[in-house]
């Protein structure tokens, strides 16, 4: 178990999407690690919030129900040493949809936690949950940290705002705050009932299903996958290690993989399912952004952070989960 | 007068922030080239709109008071050709102490008028006033459109935002758009009475008043200046020439000017006032970017725009006009 791990011990630690994917799977982490956790989520409808996520730490975090937008989040901070910012709203497709919506939840509620710490507990320290969406169409692979950002759509410049208001109040109100860049994600207790927030809960939830999974184009955009276990982990370095203030790190897989490669590994693991390839919507053409992967090697250097779980591994463990509790995600 | 002048007349052309600085000059300059111009302005206190900008053009632009946020623009845009957008709010510091109404103005106001343009005229052109301030501090000179964007206070934050929607419209829904990212603007028209939307407005009105300016640090910081028509012939390229769509574009001055030459000058051509150095403010120190200047090769192969005022020329017009006029800015 390594230092920063140890850090959280008895530390007075707060998430806010604490009942969303990464953010719960944090949440029971740092419980297990002996922090005093309070979980923050609004429990919007779509958004991923699912109590089931906490089930049998009921005990050991301590949930509050509350949009991040509002004076809740002032009394809500105090006395914290680590807040992890995970609440947002990640469906690209809505963002172009409801663009205000996505401000409102991505800007707006960035600024009501900034502002909170900056008013009640200015010693706390920020992590916030960015997204290599951020960059838009690679103009080289692997991308790194210095790569244009070229946002496709509303969701993806909101994400720069929210990223940028902690570097700003880093660096002008002295609040210790950095930003990883999240690719893909998979694992235990992710949103798989609609498409909205990214293909590979959706294919997950028809893999299990045993249903055909529809795989725009030809399938060989390939994109890197981070197994939860190893996002939490980079979460808690950043959380953890002072070489993160004022900084923003790529997440990424170790090597990247097509889609139709992830899909056919996932039915092979599953024993069920199938695919076929079909022509990009329209709509989704528009702000696809073909390969993706991520140079790491900033947050390797810095926070000795890499990825662990092989891709196999880590699929094979989500399939036994939703196998094991789908109907809580169905 | 060249082609990109011509376009405009007998077009339907709309100007938000059009009893602002740059927004008022531009209005005028397309009345002069007979277009139908309708100038939008919220008149929000302490923004820059002032109704004496359009004074003797009472007849030839139609004012409309409203503010950009609300359905109002869902009428407004109806039948226009081009959109020149400059409504905003530019102060740096008042982003800082009040961060949600920079969001409002900044980014709310533009899916405002973004949204009114897709559902009720997408086949509108739309100019956005962009800035240099986006870039924050430089990592090197002079700055291009490739250097990284860093912002250093909410208000650069939020602008990106303005400028990217514009850009993501254009790419996802067909709306033509494009963005010119502006540097120092000087000349008449502009807000001079208080200090909050930078120092050159405030300097003028100083100098004028024969009062003594106090410039931050050794006033050794070099930037660049362009003269309002300058700028305004940069807007009416852009809105005319479809090699701008979907770019964005640096504006700045021949050559860059140190603070303190640029006092003095201002000082010579008034024939009064006087500078004197003093330490930088802490909260303005963290937010200045030193010396800036911008590379306009980009907009100069592109469009055919440089700037032709000198500063000298500039200056000397712009004491001119607040020696005339200078109760309606104070």
């Amino acid at each position: 178990m390594g230092d920063h791990r140890d850090f959280y011990r008895g530390r007075r630690v707060m998430v806010t999407g604490g009942l969303g994917f990464i953010g719960s799977n944090l949440c029971r982490t740092l419980a297990d690690l002996g922090a005093q956790v309070l979980a923050v989520d609004s429990l919007l409808p779509d958004y991923g919030g699912n109590p089931f996520n906490l089930a049998g730490y009921e005990d050991k975090v301590r949930i509050n129900v509350a949009d991040v937008r509002g004076h809740a989040m002032k009394h809500l901070v105090r006395g914290q040493e680590v807040l992890f910012n995970l609440a947002g709203q990640v469906s690209h497709m809505d963002s172009m949809t409801d663009p205000f919506t996505d401000l409102e939840i991505n800007c707006t509620s960035q600024l009501w936690i900034l502002e909170a710490l900056r008013q009640f507990n200015a010693d706390c320290k920020v992590v916030y949950a960015g997204t290599r969406q951020i960059y838009g169409k690679p103009r080289y692979l692997p991308v790194d940290e210095q790569h244009l950002l070229n946002p496709t759509d509303v969701n993806g410049i909101n994400k720069i705002s929210g990223e940028f208001y902690h570097l700003v109040y880093n660096s002008v109100h002295g609040i210790r705050a950095c930003s990883l860049r999240l690719t893909n994600t998979y694992g235990p207790r992710q949103l798989i009932r609609h498409n909205r927030q990214g293909f590979i809960g959706w294919f997950m939830k028809q893999v299990v299903l045993g249903e055909q999974i529809q795989i725009y184009g030809d399938g060989a955009q390939r994109r890197d996958f981070d197994y939860v276990d190893d996002t939490v982990d980079a979460f808690l370095r950043a959380g953890a290690m002072e070489q993160a203030d004022g900084e923003v790190f790529n997440l990424g897989g170790d090597a990247p993989v097509s889609l139709r490669d992830l899909t056919e590994l996932m039915i092979e693991l599953a024993g069920r399912g199938s695919y076929r390839l079909i022509p990009f919507p329209e709509e989704r053409k528009k702000i696809d952004i073909g390969d993706f992967y991520a140079d790491t090697s900033k947050i390797k250097a810095a926070l000795g952070w890499q990825p662990v779980t092989k891709l196999r591994d880590g699929l094979a463990r989500t399939i036994a989960y939703y196998d094991a509790h789908k109907e809580h995600y169905l």
